[in-house]
């Protein structure tokens, strides 16, 4: 079951405006510290709709979230920082022995219920071991290496809004792993509250296609068909 | 004469206690929410000298500072731009035509009476130019071919704490171009107000080598003697 | 008239192979290195169609090409290092005074022939005005000032194959400007000479999205009409 | 045991006369492609020497190298694709269900041998219950959330020559941990074979900074004493 914990800790204020302001600079004379106070929230919107149906996404960089994750496996933690355009401080098990072991259980063992057994079993030995190991003399940054991926794991991570954008359309596909795809539902969910337009705009990446380009489709979008005639 | 102007527009509210929370999870079973609220300002304090000095400037990253930037010639912002680990949003001149023409003047040119005359007069020579030719019809993106680099420009720049520490160790120094060194002392001035810390640590790169790597010190350190030795 | 110069100098050899074999890796238990020497031509196409097709674009990082570029404006320079993920190094004003002035004169220019002569009258005399600050002792770095966008610079330009594919997916777009469209007609034949099926997938950004997200469209794909219902 | 395997498997031919010419470029009037040919060896020599003692670090960007990575555990690529200046495609344990399954030893823990054995045995009951998930129906997928982060993985990674002076610089120091300080080893013979000064220039931060900044040294430079007067 998913323990995923989002918590949106920081992040630019009136992030919308700061993206309009920065947008209208580059074609109006104006100064964007003028334009910061000047543009009225209908104005706002209408800016990052344009932006975002031509596809003129740089602006959306000048606002940034910094979210606390936790209840997330280290399975997922090595997904998540494959994403290289934002900033991750993650906790170190190199560091801080762990004499508790959180960790994760998918919804597909759950649902066997003699594998459940087996998978708690399994884990809580491993971590039996990974103690002894450590009462052993043998140093924490080594003694995990008989602990499982399925470990929990807390990180700060910061992610503009164009890379939101991006990562979203990547991560909330359904052919993502089902506990990345529940991170960034929490994510966008607490990007919505404090910037609704862009928060709107976190979803896969068939919305912005028209068409499904994995190999088999969900079902929101059709797989194109003609790709050789349409590219 | 420079007239460059910054204005801080927005900023992650509380950078430095962001910093040292994100800092402290790595190294701490307790959650980032939780570190955001109970950090006395001595504890944030104290962290921070403690990356600085170990180098560990990651958790900068979680800090964000996006600045309006105007009165910088178009020399400047084309060297600005070279720093990647930031975000742009710049005026553009394809879209914009330039009915006036604001430029800057070198200090070692106003220092001449003579030169200076011939400069003001050669720059308006040219920008007369090129509105006779917005009148004959060619396109502004096509006329301001023939604009001085003098020009001013305009941009939103966002940048995090860690690239603010670098970006200022190569251009605080003296071997940088005057233009360039006087936006970043404007850039610290800026950030020394809401992340004084920060602030303080944004200094040419002498500071943290103990010695010059130039082919020639400005004094401020000595040129490393025994580099073979050294290096 | 554009001078532009592109020449490849040097690039990852065996290109498209190792960008197949790089794929391979993630789903096979294969090593990289026997991949490297097994995969037959026709895997290698049939491999990066299908990269292509399903949007998987992270092994043509994978491949870099350097190309050496001369002959562009300082107005396409500085549109070009817009672009961060790749690097650049480039000619300085700074360090090296041009005795000679070479320049960019666009096309809009040369065909009315009137301004034509006055915008090389201008161009020369800007530099003109430039060669008598260096004899009265301003120093380079700031006599530049006076010199036009137009003027010449060279640089050295490593991409990736990912970037590539991105960065001309903007700039071959005609709603881009006809410098930089032309400079990256000449990226792309250069690197179709070393690697023809990443060289015919540099194209418009259009040819992926199946319509085109500009104000205006030049005609290969109509702008999406139903933008709502879609997005 | 260390099982890392390290193999060049491809990268920019001549890549310090690459560098060298990219450099040279910045401050002379000659054309890049010339400059490929008539750099001598000790030309390109002595600038790599003035590169690396001036901190000029970005020419290096222009020569890549690519390696085939195996036998790492995943504990190490965890750590290793955290340097986001770099490319990396891996093997996935998403589709490619692990029949058998290879994994990493810590030598503090071979050298305990009741640890020892009972890690061995630790580790074959994790793997031997995720085959039993897989036969029950479990995806590879979540059946791997009880495998050991011990479990060996493979992958491709590019990095140019500036990011390897950086990750090494951190990664060889000995306070980094050992299997991926064995893994950069690795890495810095491979390069030494085709770009010895370079290969010789990725060395632990220390010989760059002149002291240690870590809270402990290991002996080859002391830790830094007046820290307050020195920065």
């Amino acid at each position: 079951m998913s323990m995923v914990y989002v918590a949106l800790i920081s992040y630019t204020p009136d992030p919308e405006r700061t993206i309009a302001a920065a947008a209208r600079v580059s074609t109006s004379p104006a100064r964007a510290s003028q334009l910061m106070q000047k543009l009225s929230p209908q104005a706002v919107d209408r800016l990052l709709s344009r932006l975002i149906s031509s596809g003129h996404l740089s602006p959306f960089e000048h606002a940034s979230f910094t979210f606390a994750i936790e209840g997330i496996s280290r399975v997922t933690s090595h997904q998540l920082v494959r994403h290289r355009m934002a900033s991750y401080t993650q906790q170190s098990q190199r560091y801080v022995p762990l004499k508790e072991f959180s960790y994760i259980t998918p919804a597909t063992i759950s649902a066997k219920r003699e594998m459940e057994a087996k998978y708690h079993q399994g884990v809580r030995a491993a971590h039996h071991l990974y103690l002894e190991m450590l009462d052993a003399g043998i140093p924490a940054e080594d003694a995990r290496y008989v602990l499982p991926q399925a470990g929990e794991t807390g990180l700060v991570m910061t992610m503009n809004g164009r890379e939101l954008i991006h990562v979203c359309s990547l991560r909330l596909c359904l052919r993502a792993q089902w506990e990345i795809v529940e991170l960034f539902e929490k994510v966008k969910a607490e990007v919505e509250k404090v910037a609704p337009h862009l928060g709107a705009e976190l979803k896969p990446k068939c919305y912005r296609l028209g068409y499904c380009d994995e190999a088999e489709s969900c079902g929101i979008f059709p797989i194109a068909v003609e790709m050789g005639e349409r590219r």
